[in-house]
């Protein structure tokens, strides 16, 4: 099984660093974020090194989500603060990954916690969407296409 | 098949609103976002009507991760700037769901963009982070106990 020396989420997985574990299996690991947003925030981690998106087995993929999906349920049933929740996935730097072992953040949200998100939310143009839209077709086409 | 009048992606999924389509199929529709975050942001919906996490079927969760997958890794291979990949679940009001019915936003990111998050990070203590493993531990009861 994939096992970097130097990655924290390996060292969690096998046991050799501490966390605060709310499940395992053989395939998965679940613990509580150190710099949780807010208290209830979980990270869902293959036990297997794999960094994202490009390297994630689908199958491995459909476990995360399953779990992320009970443990977002699971928070609204638990004592913890929780009127919504976010899911959260960050894919290579430039989208805020700072551990490269693959993790899907679960976090409860309130009225008056500290999270928020900043962008330029400005609508766009249809000709402008339509145009994205086919750049996405093409990049579908590149991966489902001859190596 | 579940179809709320009044929704806006009710009517996208069936036909009855413009949206910039990248691709669908019996079970889903992905399309472009008319506020994107950054050129490629693509919303991942469900055709029947869901409103969260709470009613999601798990197959169809496990569709929707599936597609989401493939939509992260096809931005990296389009024309689009895409230096990483952002997947968020917005599950509640209170986690900045802003049309309900279930929707799982993929998009690229890049040195450069606009997109932010703000929260206070601080590392919390372990008996704290142990307390929170509890609480979630006794939510999944919850979940899985008789009802
Ligand atoms: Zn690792
Ligand atoms: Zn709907």
């Amino acid at each position: 099984m994939g096992n970097d020396e130097a990655c924290v989420f390996c060292a969690i997985a096998h046991g050799r660093a501490e966390a605060s574990v709310v499940c395992e299996d053989e395939h998965l690991i679940a613990f509580a974020d150190l710099q949780p947003v807010t208290p209830g925030h979980l990270l869902v981690v293959p036990k297997t090194h794999v960094v994202g998106l490009e390297d994630l087995p689908p199958e491995t993929g459909a476990r995360v989500w399953e779990l992320a999906h009970r443990l977002g349920r699971a928070l609204r049933r638990s004592d913890l603060r929780c009127a919504g929740v976010n899911l959260f996935l960050a894919d290579g730097a430039a989208a805020f990954q700072e551990v490269f072992h693959f993790h899907l953040h679960v976090f409860p949200r309130f009225p008056g916690d500290s999270f928020r998100l900043v962008a330029d939310w400005r609508v766009r143009e249809r000709a402008h969407l339509d145009a994205v839209a086919d750049s996405v077709r093409r990049g579908l086409a590149a991966l489902d296409g001859p190596a």
